[in-house]
């Protein structure tokens, strides 16, 4: 029987780390596995946000954590140098006793950055690191090495590539299927926005209704006053949070799980709040106007549009449009039929993201 | 073995048809056999607009015009019944003598429209119609149907609804397999139709280069002043017919091949003009108002859109376009993938066309 390589271990790891989709919020999914002797003697993997870390919780499996003396750690970030939630996984490593660390991704944050495995490398554990699980957590990565969150523009457009049928009337223009994709694409972002525009015409609830969810994404809305959205708004019928970015506040009061955040909200002073409150993705949701200034801005990292095939006419709402305003370049991705709708996904081409 | 049956004589008279295609112009295609004791004598079809009708062509095809007495001919279009370019048809057959004639489709030109089978039936042959072969030339049908002739919008445009990164740029969107695609189109139709704004900026030949064509589309461009369009524009480079449709005319010599009609080009006068000129199909490409103002006066029959998987931004130039106009309810009757591109074709879903 030939010997099971780095690679295999690390993969059982990528494998646990996935469990926690969904549940980790703004931590990364991690997953850790702990082998001895060509045996796999423990799999763990980061259950939630607040919850122990992949490497405690593969310890924690372990009937003694003697057993993880001279043992091998496979892990898929690097174990954290500093206290958070939890206290630092790296001194627990060195505690037990582990012989060697292998890292399939150095931590892009940099409290940690490094930090993690020095502390392995200084108590004489050989630290090897693979580079391998960067895609595990891609808004993550975005994130640190951005220092803005990765941002995805999303639109269901007609066939003459409107958004509603007037400029004062919602339409709903796609079927059943684009319904649950959108409400998944919701699901796995951290934070989603509209403009005023949006919020006042279609008066969306900007809630996950389809998909089980532990950590449904923050509301935010750009608005001029905070109070032009009324108190039956059906945002505020869900209390999860909304944060509303307004240049002025004339209201004041607001339930709990309304946040209000005054300010001139350009779209680099968004990214920048969004960074410092750290929201590591971004999902757009319209109107037409916002579009066109996130591209122009050169903040919309993906975008995925959903062609209805159906024609709205010369009076229908672009789905970007301002009286200037370019856009990047993009390269489709993926294009999927989803019922009589189509599903486009587009990624920037160029690597030269751009920063706030 | 079992006898042929009408239904399946009559197909390989539709297929005799098809090999007109191209080439009859405004006249339909038109399939004709004839059968005698179980043998097919002679197949015929209309080769080219102002040569022989298929039925003539069928007996053409026959050692002697005797061996037609007693005979059945299956066509796919009631015979004329006039002195077209050719003399009528219903009569010669009478004068061969034949038994039977079976006919695909009553003639919907006014001209003929019964006229051919009480011509035959007077003088004792035996006529069926069995009313399947009206898909054979959709245009030709529906020109005598509803008194102009079928629209069919074509545009190109990004995937955020734009045909044109700026108001006055021309921008190349799809790739090669589109191209070809509407060379295609073009080739179909008798007339193509631009605005101003497309003919000036764009500065488009309108011509079909791809596909070989014996009448190529009359190229009809809507403008304010005739003069307007430069002496040295690409639609003056090949000398096929180009009709210029203006409120005024100031230079007033123009080339042999153009063509200048002085009024108000609403869409409706443009609909009348053409039906009075015999186009029973018109496919226009452009701009986005001229798309609007067709859609919302309830002339655009198909839709043939082109999307690019491209983002424009906020300053291109939406597909369709004005401050006041709407649109039919359509439905996609086909969609397919061209290179990079996807083809959406569309069409009306009522049955109320709208007659000028």
């Amino acid at each position: 029987m030939s010997e099971i390589t780095d690679s295999e271990y690390m993969a059982l790891a990528v494998q646990a780390a996935q469990k926690g989709n969904g549940h980790t919020w703004t931590n990364p999914m991690v997953g850790a596995v702990i082998v001895k002797q060509q045996h796999v003697l423990a799999v763990g993997y980061h259950h939630r946000f607040g919850e122990a870390h992949a490497e405690i919780d593969a310890l924690n499996q372990l009937a003694s954590s003697a057993d993880a003396r001279g043992a091998t750690m496979y892990v898929t970030l690097e174990p954290c140098s500093h206290f958070g939630k939890t206290p630092p996984c790296a001194k627990r490593l060195v505690s037990v006793g582990l012989r060697r660390v292998v890292i399939g991704q150095i931590d892009p944050n940099p409290l940690v950055a490094g930090k993690g495995i020095a502390i392995l490398r200084t108590a004489g554990i050989a630290v090897e690191i693979l580079a391998t699980t960067q895609g595990l957590n891609p808004a993550y990565n975005f994130f640190y090495q951005h220092q803005r969150p990765q941002v995805t523009l999303k639109y269901a457009m007609s066939l003459d590539g409107k958004i509603n049928a007037a400029q004062k009337a919602r339409s709903y223009l796609t079927g059943p299927e684009a319904y649950r994709d959108s409400q998944q694409l919701r699901a796995t972002h951290q934070a989603v926005m509209v403009g005023e525009h949006t919020a006042l015409v279609d008066d969306p609830q900007l809630t996950v209704r389809e998909v089980p969810i532990d950590w449904p994404p923050i509301r935010v809305v750009l608005l001029h006053d905070a109070a032009e959205l009324p108190a039956d708004a059906k945002l505020f019928e869900q209390q999860t949070p909304v944060w509303l970015l307004a240049a002025t506040d004339s209201r004041h009061q607001w339930p709990d799980f309304v946040q209000v955040f005054v300010g001139e909200w350009s779209p680099a002073a968004v990214m920048a709040l969004l960074q410092q409150q750290g929201i590591q993705s971004l999902l757009i949701e319209g109107g037409s106007r916002i579009h066109a200034d996130y591209l122009a801005a050169g903040f919309a990292d993906h975008m995925i549009v959903y062609v209805a095939p159906i024609i709205l006419g010369g009076q229908g709402l672009p789905a970007i449009w301002s009286d200037q305003g370019k856009a990047g370049t993009y390269r489709l991705v993926n294009q999927t039929k989803l019922g009589l709708d189509t599903r486009f996904e587009l990624r920037r081409t160029s690597d030269v993201y751009r920063h706030y």
